[in-house]
């Protein structure tokens, strides 16, 4: 087996280590403020906003947020992914050493932005790239990751069959696997954004300081990062440990897709998950190792979850008014911060009259604007689909429990 | 009357006393560069891109191209306008004084983005905005007109309609006119971008030396920007004249959206244009005072011209690619750069193996999720559209002469 032997513990340490490690390979990508963005997120929401939730009725919560949007979608190959890949494969070049890795290579199952990142990651160290994509994977992703040199695999669309044909690879290459979120070295990798973030929104707020924006000079003091693996999410996690950040998660509710924030009321991990949601980087469950830090309240704070339609007017919100492009999964935790009245609540106790400043993942912009075209079809549409969550949850009020 | 008596010469030196005056008011946009598309501005065309239009069956050019993207969709209200608008509104109180200036109000017949900019340049010094909108306006332009806190008055559609109107809200109220690009203080406003760019772009330029991405420390050679009543590019033409860097205007070809080409090559300025091309913000005819200055070869080296799916391409990629939220009109730059073989043919002309350093203006950002989908609906609308142009104007390969 070609896979790394020893493993680098998950802590803020091995995080700043991995940050070392890749920083010539990715953009140290930029934090964004937007005053419009701020001001609604202190706004409190209208009542109408509430009806048909389970807030309906209640008082409108009125946090003070101000926040700073990490814009990930400006990263390489256009998502955070690139992190966790060229930590994983400099990590196996410092093990294995470059030779041995390049006569072995390296090898995933995915067909979004890991397949991408990793071949980037491999093109760069000049080591073949084995990835392993579903027969029925769109052909412009599949040239997608041809073009970025990588050898594509083509397998049946189960994790079985997938994953039989990357047990193949493996026997007939040695190649290393280097898993979308599932391992250490990827956590790592993922966590090295809340370091940057950390520094840079630090950075902004003494500038406004400076400028009398602000009466303080305190750092941030939480962020939201989008969780579907939780690759990123854990890797924030340990990243932020001990450094009194808190650090939430934001997941879609639509057809089930909050299997975290479920797991995490149940006490157990949800292992299967179903959805169609829009926010299609969002759609896995967590694996054991992600599950292990998500499910740490000294380590993720909570989870929340939005609609598909929350997830629409935040996607609205940065296109539009941001001008940045970004896809869905980015702004589920925009979406908890203006619509999910239990977060709301939250900040408005936690932080009272002074406010968080509050960082934002804006995790990947991967999309297309017939993908943009469609999620944003015709209103009938959107009532159908509103209704689709009415009859699949049962019951509509369901959908925004707080972990 | 209360407009302005003593105007400001079209220099270069007025542009800059411009840019102190309006410095606290705007922000200072960023420039972006795109690896991917400066490399593709820098390949051929391939010898298919090139069939159905003039320069079919011809050797593609082969310029060296390096991308600066001047990002005024970050502006304020997401568009440049503040830039005059601020000036505008900032000279006249320098002229009138704040008193008077509040006492009288301005006004102006706009429903796009100079309508909003000057709202928010007058509220921002608390004067009385008074905006002549077609009562066939949207209303989501005019609840955000009011937003801003404006007066909106209705009128017909036609220009002896709003005028008229006008002329009566200044008869009312002494209100200063401030037209959307037919006045100097406009022109010098939004100059003052080009000072910023040349400044940022040899920035940069010297950043990626240290670097030893490039050999040398030249700065900005070359400016583009989008062409529709000329204010923008005539101020950029003011703003860099004497330095060496030469400026170009892109036009839409459709339907004759193509008015200062055109008229350029006539010799006489084309008065009338009438066009719906999805370049909304360039469909206007250019004013006596910018033909004057965009006629002028020492201030506006050529103009060139694009086809509808010339821009929907470069659109394409620059929401898929650099992640940014543009409207039709702000790339018409980069499709002529991309796309239209005269330009590349001077550039690889004149630019010889280094190249050169373009900066391209992207002009705003004011478009909607809804208009990004009809603009980019079906293949078979696009091809009705193509063969739109073909039926008007005769002949497609008419559509890219350079002027």
């Amino acid at each position: 087996m070609g896979s790394l032997e020893r493993t680098l513990p998950l802590t803020r340490s091995s995080v700043l280590e991995a940050h070392n490690l890749i920083k010539p390979y990715i953009h140290l990508t930029p934090v964004l403020t937007n005053t419009t963005l701020s001001t609604l997120a202190s706004t409190p929401q209208p009542p109408d906003a509430l009806k048909g939730t389970q807030w309906e009725g209640q008082e409108p919560a009125k946090p003070k947020i101000r926040l700073f949007f990490k814009c990930e979608n400006f990263q390489r190959i256009g998502a955070f992914k690139v992190r966790g890949a060229f930590h994983a494969v400099g990590r196996l070049v410092e093990e294995l050493g470059l030779e041995e890795v390049r006569r072995k290579g390296v090898v995933t199952h995915s067909s979004g932005n890991h397949a991408q990142a990793l071949a980037l990651a491999a093109k760069t160290f000049n080591i073949p790239a084995h990835i392993v994509m579903p027969t029925i994977s769109t052909p412009s992703k599949v040239a997608g990751t041809k073009a970025q040199g990588a050898i594509v695999h083509f397998s049946g669309s189960t994790s079985q069959e997938r994953e039989a044909v990357v047990e193949d690879v493996i026997k007939e290459t040695g190649a290393a696997l280097v898993p979308p979120y599932d391992h250490p070295d990827i956590i790592l990798g993922q966590g090295t954004m809340a370091v940057e973030l950390q520094e840079q929104v630090s950075e902004l707020v003494q500038q406004n300081s400076g400028l009398g924006v602000h009466g303080d000079t305190r750092g941030m003091d939480a962020v939201i990062a989008p969780c579907g693996g939780g690759g990123m999410l854990s890797g924030n996690a340990v990243a932020l440990a001990g450094t009194g950040i808190k650090v939430f998660g934001a997941e879609p509710s639509f057809e089930g897709g909050d299997d975290a924030r479920r797991g995490v009321e149940q006490g157990k991990r949800i292992e299967t998950v179903k959805t169609l949601t829009i926010a299609d980087g969002l759609r896995t469950p967590l694996s054991d190792l992600t599950w292990k830090v998500i499910s740490d309240p000294s380590k993720v704070h909570s989870l929340y979850s939005v609609t598909e339609d929350n997830i629409r007017d935040a996607m609205r919100l940065v296109l539009e008014r941001m001008k940045c492009f970004v896809e869905p999964s980015a702004v589920v935790g925009l979406a908890t911060i203006l619509y999910n009245e239990d977060f709301r609540r939250l900040v408005e106790r936690e932080a009272g009259g002074e406010g968080w400043n509050i960082g934002v993942v804006f995790s990947g912009g991967n999309t297309t604007v017939e993908a943009i075209s469609k999620i944003f079809a015709a209103p009938s549409e959107k009532g159908e689909r509103a209704e689709g969550v009415l009859g699949k949850d049962g019951s509509k009020a369901a959908e925004n429990v707080a972990g």
